[in-house]
């Protein structure tokens, strides 16, 4: 039995557990601030939200048991998430304040900003409204007003928003349970709320409003169209003018205007949205980012397949594809005089595992890496496509390796390389990795032996550590067929693109009976990896549009060097040039339409065409041409053999060989 | 008024028309026969069926009116058609006097011989009825039975059969209208029949009976399974000894067979019927025919584009292909949620006239040549797929030619030079044309202006006169919507092949309102021309396996050369001379099994691999290789470097740069 002042110290105390591993007694009731406080005064002056055992909770939330305790900073993606939620809150008091009747429905952070979908009573929201909403949002901002939580019962908020007239919130109200309803209150501003606000509004010292759109009720196109205003916020203005910039940087890099203006693809309402066509310009580049990994592979010991675009419904049955993209994806198709289906393929490891199965294999022939630019198709709805981003059709960089378990730490190292030196060569040096393992206490979960999920999760990690890789463990991210590697890179904007996933598979091979004969002269299950280090050609190649601007590597342009006849006169000594040019692989084209050089000079820059060579009266004398970089910079007159070793040079800085 | 005299004349006398043109006067009542002996007595002997006016006629029918007529003997293919047509009515015979009770149905000439469906009363007939069946049949044409055409009524046709309780002959009678009905009689026998024999059974000097197979009544699975038997026969016997050493050669040549045992592709149950799985070995076959082509196209000036192997609905209609496709193939493709619905491709121009159609183009900037080894999608019953040359999923090396109707005759000689290029770089020397044009007796037919039709004609004709073609002309053979040239290649067996067709297409611009401006600053419509010199790649490898036996042309073997070390001792030296081809670009393996030279050998052999490079003591010493043909020749110890110049210039002496 324990003492009272025991009894009083274990109610009194509580035991808090910081990232670091390290345990803190504070006093019950004890806030995340007043633990940041505890720690240092910059800290707490930082902290904008904080997690306690796994929950979001407000900084000035008491804490009344032993626990986790993670606290957020503006720098954390979760101390964004609260500084933009608490914004939103900030914008809905401004529009009730600015259209009196507005009815506010729900207001969320999203992945940059956030947005509160309302109805208007009449009349609409423009661009041309966007300034007085965001000064009004400011002046409210400015009166450091707490962000305070509170709880009510669900008849008092339902008589809140009755009173109000608001259907919506009162729709909200009747789906929550009764002791679960909080409110959230700042300066004369009222809303229904779960939490995870920032200590108070002033720290929000930059307020712009993005856009707005329509967008039904609960996304449901039978329901009201309500207004979505969807705006952004920082905790200084130089941040909100940086964003700005980079918003317009990527509307400039914008995949789909480029890809338009460099006439690389396009899309055809009667073929399909959706379904890009690649124009020669976007083919060629296509192609030449197949034959670059094509030959990388080849030295890493992959076979090219060719397997067909469609297969019975039983096959994907058998993979488990039918059940998972079945229902939701493009229909069976039937046959006029039989009862097959066919299926319209949405992975291509079915085909690979039946090509697999053509002959027995022994372990002294594996492994098998089975290679293939395989295009399949799922369906996305109309409304979530997005340029060659969301597609219905793409064309996988798809290989599949049959191993045995002993060597998937090799195969799993040959694919780090393989995929570290494609990034590379593309110009994406800023990466991290994830590594994806089980989650050890849903043993459940999971198909295959845990010897071989130890094998497997032993081999990535060595695989990632010896290969230098800054990266990342994530427990219970692991598919439940096996563990894998993401790379997930930064592009020129700094946006995060997730590419090359490395995936073990136990399951394939055990739905399609994949075996080989052991040394034990006995058969065995081989374990697959599947891999694509592009994951798509139309996504990558609009990730490389975007972190470019269509200015790709040097190897990789459509058109490396345009020739500029200054006038009709010199059109033979062009024609020689180009000549030279093209007998050294250099892609070159001549421009000898009737118009000045000024203008070819602008249409070049255009097309982001890196080499423009003027030849006028003293280059043709000379033997000579006049080199103009892409962007202006004048490398004056050199011989043509000179700008093939340069050219061929900087090729070679870019492009090692595997 | 016509005195008696002329008006007896003129009843009396026919002019029959020769194929030469000639014109020559007859009695009324002459028949082919006759007309064959009037001009030599040579021709008479040989001369064994005959068309008037268009019409299969008897070489003893009385002909009374005026007319072309056409001879043939054994050398044309319609008088083959007469032969084995007639050798079916023999086989009847002969069946019906050793399976009393047999029920005969159709038994029509083939391609190569013919078969007759018969409703066996009991028992079957297997192999080892053969010999006797031909052996009766032989008898009796050894009897130089005449063979005689009589009318009959529907009613005496109708009694004989249903006395005869044969119910098939009685289906077919009741299809026919009265005073159409006729029968052919030889010997004792009788058979329901239109004509088209040749004149005794005398000529029949050899039969071979090939084959036996189900067949259903009418083709339709509900009737009653009848047996087909299948046969042959020829004028002399020397000529059937020829066709089986033939068909043996041709059996030994199969590709589904050669496609096994060399790797190159393999089907799948599971993946479906008819729908190629493309092995490492083929997969580079493949890739190296298309980037053959695709180098050769690119300096003929094509532009390689890509699309989806989908498209709506819509599209297919508005390009006329899902009247033609649609019902009996592959079915429309629905999405879970949107009304739309997508089609398998069948065809890629649909595609490419959208591509066309992204831009505005001027007649400067024509013709547009859009490029695409374009996988399409046709539906075949599972009963006619046949290894890669009947298939349901096939990949075309396609291409799409806009230019202006003046530009036509220089792209369509263009067209043409490329694909001789491309069949005489694949050892396809023997060839002829066919020119389909315009049936001028029906212009409704046909789409598109007179004019452009007499220029696009005229322009195929020269062009095939300038490029020194053996073609023929056929009238109304054309495509309603264009002329066309097909190339027609004999391959090693003296089987014909069509390949490379070259079709102009004045529909699909007018249906997909494709235009261009031209100098007369209006718009204007491009003609198409379709061209696709392999057809498709599934078959064109087919033909390439049964017309080389597997011996592909070097430059394009899967492996040109095998080193085979005589012990372990000489690994290091095989590895070095591997290293040392690889360096050139030779396709070279190494055999380090543990296995004697000669197994080795034989397995090399079987493969087809063109060298076999021995490396032993000597070698190693010496710093050769003892190199073995494919085939036995020994060439003895030479040089790494002479190997290599040896495969060099005999690469270069067949694949010609274009």
């Amino acid at each position: 039995m324990l003492s009272l002042q025991t009894y009083y110290d274990k109610k009194s105390m509580i035991k808090i557990t910081l990232p670091d591993g390290s345990i803190r007694e504070y006093a019950e009731g004890t806030t995340p601030l007043d633990v940041a406080k505890s720690i240092s005064e910059g800290l707490a002056r930082n902290i904008i939200s904080a997690k306690f055992n796994g929950v979001t909770v407000e900084t000035v939330t008491p804490l009344k048991e032993d626990g986790s305790l993670i606290l957020y900073s503006w720098n954390d993606k979760e101390g964004k998430t609260a500084f933009w939620h608490s914004t939103s809150h900030v914008v809905a008091q401004a529009l009730e304040e600015l259209y009196p009747g507005v009815k506010l429905t729900i207001g969320p952070a999203i992945e940059n900003g956030f947005y509160y979908d309302v109805d208007l009573p009449d009349g609409t929201i423009s661009e041309k409204d966007f300034p007085e909403i965001e000064k009004k949002a400011l002046e409210i901002a400015r009166g450091k007003h707490d962000f305070k939580m509170r709880s009510a019962t669900k008849a008092e908020a339902l008589q809140l928003y009755q009173t109000q007239g608001n259907q919506y919130k009162v729709e909200l109200i009747e789906n929550l349970e009764d002791g679960t309803i909080t409110f959230c209150d700042h300066d004369t501003f009222t809303d229904l709320c779960r939490g995870g606000h920032i200590p108070n509004t002033g720290i929000i010292k930059a307020i712009k409003i993005l856009s707005v759109a329509g967008a039904y009720w609960r996304g449901n196109e039978k329901n009201n169209q309500l207004t979505r205003v969807y705006g952004i916020s920082f905790p200084k203005q130089k941040e909100l003018t940086e964003y700005l910039e980079l918003l317009e940087e990527a509307k400039k890099r914008d995949h789909r205007k480029l890809g338009k203006e460099l006439e690389l693809f396009t899309f055809s309402q009667k073929v399909g949205q959706g379904l890009p066509l690649w124009l020669p310009k976007g083919a060629a580049l296509r192609e030449r980012l197949e034959n670059f990994l094509k030959k990388a592979q080849k030295k890493a010991g992959y076979e090219m397949v060719v397997t067909p675009h469609i297969g019975q419904k039983e096959l994907y049955v058998t993979s488990g594809h039918y059940a998972k993209y079945g229902e939701d994806s493009f229909q069976p198709i039937k046959t006029p005089k039989e009862d097959e289906e066919f299926l319209l393929k949405p992975m291509n490891c079915p085909h690979h595992c039946e090509i697999y199965n053509t002959k027995p294999f022994s372990y002294r022939e594996l492994p098998k890496r089975y290679a293939e630019f395989g295009t399949v198709y799922r369906y996305e709805q109309s409304g979530e496509l997005h340029g060659l981003t969301r597609v219905r059709g793409f064309t996988q960089d798809d290989a599949h390796i049959f191993c045995t378990p002993d060597q998937l730490a090799d195969e799993f190292k040959n694919v780090i390389d393989l995929t570290l030196y494609v990034l590379g060569s593309l110009g994406f040096g800023n990466f991290t990795a994830q590594v994806s393992v089980r989650d050890l206490e849903k043993p459940e979960k999971y198909i295959g032996s845990v010897e071989n999920w130890e094998k497997a999760e032993n081999a990535i990690i060595n695989a990632a550590k010896e290969k230098g890789l800054d990266f990342v463990i994530e427990s219970g991210e692991a598919a439940f067929y096996g563990p894998k590697l993401d790379f997930m890179v930064k592009d020129a904007l700094g946006r995060n693109w997730q590419l090359g996933t490395i995936q073990v598979d136990y399951n394939l091979p055990e739905r399609f009976d994949l075996t080989y004969k052991g040394s034990d002269n006995e058969l065995h299950r081989p374990v697959m990896i599947h891999r694509a280090p592009f994951g798509s050609m139309e996504r990558f190649i609009a990730l490389l549009l975007e972190h470019t601007g269509g200015n790709f590597p040097l190897w990789l342009m459509p058109e490396q060097a345009i020739i500029l006849p200054v006038s009709e006169k010199h059109e033979i000594y062009a024609q020689k040039v180009l000549n030279s040019l093209e007998n050294n692989d250099i892609r070159a084209l001549i421009d000898n339409r009737n118009e000045t050089v000024g203008k070819k000079i602008r249409e070049a820059e255009m097309n982001k065409i890196p080499f423009m060579l003027i030849v006028g009266e003293n280059e043709e004398k000379e033997e000579t041409i006049s080199i103009r970089r892409h962007g202006g910079e004048d490398l004056g007159a050199i011989s043509v053999k000179a700008f093939t070793d340069l050219v061929i040079n900087e090729i070679n800085s870019t492009l090692k060989s595997f």
